[in-house]
């Protein structure tokens, strides 16, 4: 049989275990031209909340008693394709099934000689590249400036101040715990970390770890965090607005200080990046990326969550940062 | 004798005529090197306020009790400098006194062939660099493009709208008045006009005005304004943050939705602008717009007030929105 999640209700707020259905199918045949891909692994991102939602955004909502779909990593079992053999493995997005066929279309088959076929759904994967061209793009990080990255223990944010490294900055970090603060800085080589949960005021402990100011702001997360970014921001600094998982759990559009006048003040940049705008741009990202990966300059966490009947949960972790960098459900 | 307005005090919300120190001094006498000038218009705008507060800023704020300075036309009445004559007309940021010597240096002089004096402090003046340059380096406009103008009847706002029709777009105007609605359409070409003030929902009324949507706002207000812009914002949207009158007087940093999740959602850039970080395109903005203004395609509104013991008064009356375009005091 082939197990499948669908999207049973549209979340409202924080999503839960009741929101997903899992169906029972028959296992699928490939027909001429197509392949029958076995789901090995499969990526949960925070930017699925906001395909639960009904509204327009940069990718079409999710539709209710459909699949939903991720960045996976499947084997190739058998072959009516003949660009694609039994044994390959592929990298896509693909839905939330054990079993599927697919035309091949939009697959990218994995070296699994580079690395471990997981890396390919985070550092080597849209991750990676995320953390690579929203700096490129919109951060034009430049040797000798400050980077401040949200979310830094997070698959996009550890990858972003190990480019920022790379590039020749002072990366600061911030993130919700002192183990997370411990392991940025110490397997990722940021230059500082700042715990938000236990700072009493991020504004200042941002001024201090940042004593030059922020000249480039990753984030991750926006909110109040993005606020304190914000307050330390240095004339001509740059936001490159990636993700805000602090909001996307919310009902209402949240309030939060107005940014206007400090954008005039210091002629600030604040650009919302989404990796799909720059797809004629992935091959140059992934070259780099493999390239330092293989020079040693890039590593990664992952946490594996066992089984597909987990997915859902693996999910929702998400939202309470119990993922160590890439959350991946090993099916 | 020599009349000057001293900054008295630091405003504390709306400005009031007590902020403000008349004294007389002597009239000056130019040294060798150094020329004579008799003020003749004095420009008062909005962005004054804020070097009226002790804060970093673009420029350096006001000190108090020294002469305030803005754009100011003024006549060359002695000359030992031999880059000036007597009788020429120079612009540029002079302080607020009936006389003044000068070194020349920031000194421009003006054509008087090519139009009124006022208009150096307008459409042809910081002003009308201003709209060209916002809309070129930021907003990036392209033909066939909606763009909506806040302040649509103001000095930028006004410019910027008609540079708008110029590369033919279409050109939606916000402002505070039925009366500065039909000016707008009818003086300077936009096609729809929204009077914020007798509008319940300003949202929708954008919706309406543009019904693809906006793809560039240029922005002189702030606030709710920009809110119900942002709300109507298209992909790939920009936003140009020239000015936030409506949050120059408040004591605190207002409160507001928070805008990252349509940044993110719609690729949408947002960008303080201030000229002056532009000064080296000042000469090809100028020749675009003195062109323009030959052919006849580009015209202003100012609201010129006489005497120099109104020039308080003048920038008061910029916050209650008395003034048609371009507000100037004629000494």
């Amino acid at each position: 049989m082939n197990k499948t999640i669908l999207l049973k209700n549209r979340p409202k707020g924080k999503p839960t275990l009741n929101d997903f259905k899992f169906v029972e199918e028959e296992k699928p045949g490939e027909k001429e031209g197509e392949i029958l891909l076995k789901t090995k692994y499969i990526s949960v991102d925070p930017y699925l909340r906001g395909r639960m939602r009904d509204e327009e955004s940069y990718i079409p909502p999710f539709k209710l008693n459909e699949p939903i779909e991720s960045g996976i990593i499947a084997e190739v079992i058998e072959s009516r394709n003949p660009n694609f053999s039994k044994g390959d493995y592929v990298n896509g997005m693909l839905k939330w099934k054990q079993f599927q066929t697919s035309s091949g279309n939009g697959l990218n088959k994995v070296n699994k000689e580079l690395a471990p076929l997981t890396a390919f759904l985070g550092v080597l994967g849209l991750t990676g590249i995320t953390a690579y061209l929203g700096l490129e793009k919109i951060g034009k990080l430049k040797k000798g400036e400050c980077l401040l990255v949200s979310a830094a223990a997070g698959a996009v944010g550890s990858v972003a101040g190990q480019i920022g490294k790379i590039k020749g900055c002072r990366v600061v970090g911030i993130a919700g715990s002192d183990e997370k603060i411990k392991r940025i800085k110490e397997k990722f080589g940021f230059d500082e970390g700042i715990n938000y949960k236990t700072t009493d005021d991020l504004k200042k402990a941002i001024a201090e770890a940042c004593p030059d100011g922020v000249d480039v702001y990753y984030d991750n997360v926006g909110g109040e965090i993005m606020d304190a970014a914000m307050a330390n921001i240095n004339k001509y600094g740059r936001l490159i607005i990636c993700g805000a998982i602090s909001l996307y759990n919310k009902t209402e559009i949240p309030m939060g200080p107005r940014h206007e006048g400090t954008l005039i003040k210091k002629s600030v940049l604040m650009q919302g990046f989404t990796v799909r705008d720059f797809v004629k741009d992935f091959g140059p990202a992934i070259n780099h990326l493999s390239s330092w990966y293989k020079e040693g300059k890039l590593t990664y966490s992952e946490t594996i969550v066992e089984g597909f009947d987990n997915v859902p949960q693996a999910f929702l972790d998400l939202f309470e940062g119990k993922n160590k960098g890439k959350m991946i459900v090993k099916v």
